[in-house]
């Protein structure tokens, strides 16, 4: 683990133990084992269910590849209001159009506030049935409602996705308060980018065999070395790509003269 | 569907159906169905699988939940190359350590660059094994490489789930292109919002009131009505909540004095 994994890890374990995973009223235990699955990828364990259809079983112990320890810890309650009665902020999962409006975040917007408030207090998060969602009333109990953004024609968003999906945008909110603006290219690079100057003096290296090859005239040379220029620029090279290259263009130039 | 829904489905339609999905070497059909359906949920359609273990077979079809269209149209084929040959950016979803270090996204970063090309170009983002993800050799074959994050001590993320973050990152980029910056509170409110003055209207008339019921003492008022001015102006009240509110008031207030 590198140490930026550490602080992750130990950053996500203060955020993230404070943040529960309810589940009303599930029909298929194989979605639980799912659910706790997804959970524990992304680092999160307090799940409680409320009121499920059938209880924990072997098909939900399969589905759960090896997340029993969240299974084993879930509580069962009755009621929605004995799930959240400890939590200071209650987020419900919820489709978009309700006849009186919620305050209505998307996922990235539900994470943002569940760690702000993780921090010191707990947070539950609250995913319907499989077939309905949750209900107006237990809508109603919440302070906020989170949305996933669907195809309109076809929004059959599983309930195991829709927790994988929720507790995604969780880690990446964790990740992002230990590293706040991850690079594209060069992350963790296993050696140091080659300097203007040396992919310069790689660029001329190359026009010269490209003039000794007779590739290039260097009377009319046209924009193909600005081509080239560009490709390799671009590609941010680091100092060993740069030294393989000028030696296969030195053992090339050799070869010619020989 | 509303006009901003509308937009959303036009966009995501020019933007995604240049999204190729790749899945090599898959084990088990049911998780071509879930990835079928996690595709479809977020406006995905191209499919195309690598050498699968086992043909699409009715477990599959169980677990498209109706996204069998996406199954009936999915091409099969005996390598990566084919399955990538049109694309012009090719990006492998792996686990973080490689001897070789890569181009390294991460899924909101993949989703930006796959609509930046996807708007001219094919596009395929590749999915490796249930159990051993890609080789080395085929995550060569890519321009960058795509890892979610995940908890270090467990990070057996299901092929479909992976799949539903990567496919859903890419619908969240789809809609922040209709809609940079939502608002947290107040998105398609049906009222409009209290202005400022109404706002103080009210807490003047919940003062008075209040002293009338003999619950404040005006000689002594000490903090309780900056209390309750805080809580009222942090919900961002609409106008007809505060039409109802001062209802309530005024009805105290007659059945007080009568």
């Amino acid at each position: 683990m590198t140490e930026q994994d550490k602080e992750i890890t130990a950053l996500s374990f203060d955020l993230l133990s404070n943040v529960r995973v309810v589940m009303v009223n599930t029909t298929l235990p194989g979605n639980i084992g799912s659910a706790a699955r997804a959970m524990k990828t992304m680092g999160l364990s307090d799940l409680v269910l409320v009121d499920p259809k059938k209880p924990i079983n072997d098909e939900a112990v399969a589905r759960s590849s090896g997340a029993t320890d969240i299974l084993e810890a879930a509580r069962q309650v009755a009621t929605l209001d004995e799930a959240v009665e400890d939590c200071s902020l209650v987020i419900g999962t919820s489709a978009r159009s309700r006849s009186i409006p919620w305050p209505l975040l998307n996922p990235r917007q539900c994470a943002e506030r569940t760690i702000l408030t993780s921090k010191r207090q707990k947070v539950a998060i609250v995913f319907g049935r499989e077939d309905r969602g949750l209900t107006n009333e237990e809508l109603a109990k919440c302070q906020a409602h989170v949305h996933i953004p669907t195809n309109p024609d076809y929004s059959s968003l599983n309930i195991a996705s829709a927790i994988q999906v929720i507790c995604y945008e969780l880690r990446m909110a964790v990740e992002s308060e230990v590293n706040p603006s991850p690079e594209f290219w060069g992350v963790d690079w296993d050696k140091e980018l080659a300097s203007a100057q040396e992919i310069d003096g790689f660029i001329n290296h190359l026009e010269t065999v490209m003039v000794e090859s007779e590739f290039l005239d260097p009377e009319n040379p046209r924009y193909v070395m600005t081509r080239l220029r560009r490709l390799f620029n671009r590609s941010l090279p680091d100092k060993v790509e740069i030294n393989v290259l000028r030696g296969i263009l030195s053992s090339i130039s050799r070869k010619m003269k020989s």
